[in-house]
């Protein structure tokens, strides 16, 4: 399998990382023998091989000098090339999108997708842009092409959320989600619950790297919002637009309201939920009272859960990273690796 | 795709009684059309139609009259034939094995998957022997036969359990598993917390239906045991046998060590694990102390819940139903989905 990269960041690196460590495994469990052709990065410079860049060399050359013009000069080695051309002139067989996400116009990705597969090429991605506002038409381009679209990462990272909901439980219906979608939210409440102050646990989170310098796209739960987003139209087959959804972040929370909630035996958390309705999907994001003996309850720290209301099994919950490096490109593997299965199977 | 049904209790009559509810839904959204030939039954009779039976009637018959025999005389019905004769000789795709769990020998339902295999007909079961047993030789028939086994119901009844250890995580070391995978035990022990005696919660739990009248096979830890041996041999693929398991129940857990657990902020659970090591993989099934701050914790009444500590995730919990006539049903329409999927690739 040959891929192209376009975006290498932190998601993009960290897959590159995780082929690297398990290049062996991956071909003996699985038969799957991954060739990187080129990696393009808009700030980091753009390498292209033929026969395939070698992975320790495009991450040694970015994680020492920032940059993608240190990688060494061999014969064959095209330089430059900008994102559309990788995707379309080089003889990757999927594309891996991890640029960065734009909730209002999902581009680059959405070009960057959409020109993939009318180039024939297959496509993972853990970008959440272009999932919570264009599914319909690029996974209907997809269809159309008999190609494949690998979303795993772009709610929960590795922890297979979109997997559980559309194939796992396949069979059921799904009447409501109700999900803890944003780890930085709930990191903050976890550490108000322990005293904090919300300015304490947000500076907390920003030193550990959980929350960004303007925190706004997670505590005002537009973080949370595009996951909805996207599991509306994946998992319920019913897409909403952020304007029906209703958001409220965890701001106006006070150590108060969190201690008489904890009085109660209840705990805040920061709920992104979809009902469905006979008019199609409410969807809304609110900090919400959750009595201790459910689940979601005893989601502490960074870690995301989501729970899926069905007909035949009731609730069924899923626990685990909500983000991360290795995380997220693990997301992106076991894409491809669906990937493979399928084309293995034609 | 055509059915015969060997064993005809509650899990077998849940499974008639979804795929009664849903034949519209399988069949616009999965395309999946299903005809039960033959239903067969040691106690409650067996009858077989090559054009296929009614369901409702079958259903009708064993829920007013307890047997079979008050399905109506219809042309072309054959009464009395026995299982290895519905599995061999009737027009049957695949057979649905429900019949009674014998973790000691497996019987009659290794018999009954080793002759359906042999007959090149697919396998989907919720019996937990077969499995615990002798997972590794009738996989390698089904293997070698070009056949499907499905078994997702042999752990968390239709919480996808094995799904998401073999498929959505592969990819993934799987470095151990911890669950708590028996109801009956969890519930005794939330409802000591609650107060209650060992007795009394035990006796709860027996006008609930969640526990047997000889409940040895559940607070002795052997049902545990049982889904443990599951998980070696599918999840981890290192087969272990019931005498390698060390083994605990809860009845020596008194409500002094109950309380005393509450006082430090921690929870006794009847805790089923799975370590990978060196030299292969160590089992053992033992009440443990597990920290409030944990999912597992979490995880109260008749629930069942496992995680999967893994190399690049860390730790993904799922907690679900662990029982269950609808839930164990939908467990085998979601393998009978997998089959057909299968089917239709090929």
């Amino acid at each position: 399998m040959r891929i192209a990269i376009i975006g290498f960041g932190v998601v993009g690196q960290g897959l590159v990382e995780i082929l690297q460590d398990k290049r062996e495994t991956l071909r003996q469990q699985h038969t799957l023998d991954v060739q990187i052709v080129a990696v393009c990065d808009t700030a980091k410079g753009s390498v292209y091989h033929p026969q395939g860049l070698d992975a320790a060399l495009s991450l040694q050359a970015v994680q020492s000098t920032g940059s993608l013009d240190s990688y060494p000069d061999v014969a064959g080695l095209v330089r430059g090339l900008d994102s559309l051309s990788t995707i379309r002139d080089t003889e990757a067989d999927v594309i891996v999108e991890t640029t960065w996400t734009d909730l209002e116009t999902g581009e680059p990705a959405i070009t960057h997708i959409r020109t993939a597969f009318q180039a024939g090429k297959h496509v993972v991605t853990s970008n959440k842009g272009p999932v919570a506002l264009a599914y319909k038409e690029l996974k209907a381009l997809a269809d159309a092409k008999g190609l494949l679209w690998g979303i795993e990462g772009t709610v929960m990272s590795g922890t297979p959320a979109l997997r559980l909901g559309t194939t796992a439980l396949a069979g059921c219906t799904i009447r409501a989600v109700r999900g803890i979608l944003n780890g930085t939210t709930n990191f903050i409440l976890t550490r108000m619950e322990d005293g904090a102050t919300y300015a304490e646990a947000l500076a907390e989170a920003q030193r550990l790297g959980y929350a960004e310098a303007d925190p706004t796209a997670d505590v005002e739960g537009y973080d949370a919002l595009g996951k909805l987003l996207i599991l509306a139209a994946v998992v319920l087959g019913h897409p909403v637009s952020a304007r029906q959804v209703s958001r409220q972040g965890i701001t106006h929370l006070t150590p108060q309201d969190i201690q008489r909630a904890k009085a109660q035996g209840k705990r805040w958390k920061l709920i992104a939920e979809l009902q469905c309705t006979d008019d199609g999907v409410q969807a809304r994001v609110a900090p919400q009272l959750v009595e201790l003996s459910h689940p979601l309850a005893g989601v502490s720290g960074a870690t995301n859960a989501i729970t899926y209301i069905t007909d035949l099994l009731g609730e069924v919950t899923l626990i685990g990273p909500g983000a991360g490096r290795r995380e997220t490109g693990f997301a992106l593997l076991a894409d491809l690796l669906d990937i493979h299965r399928a084309i293995q199977r034609r």
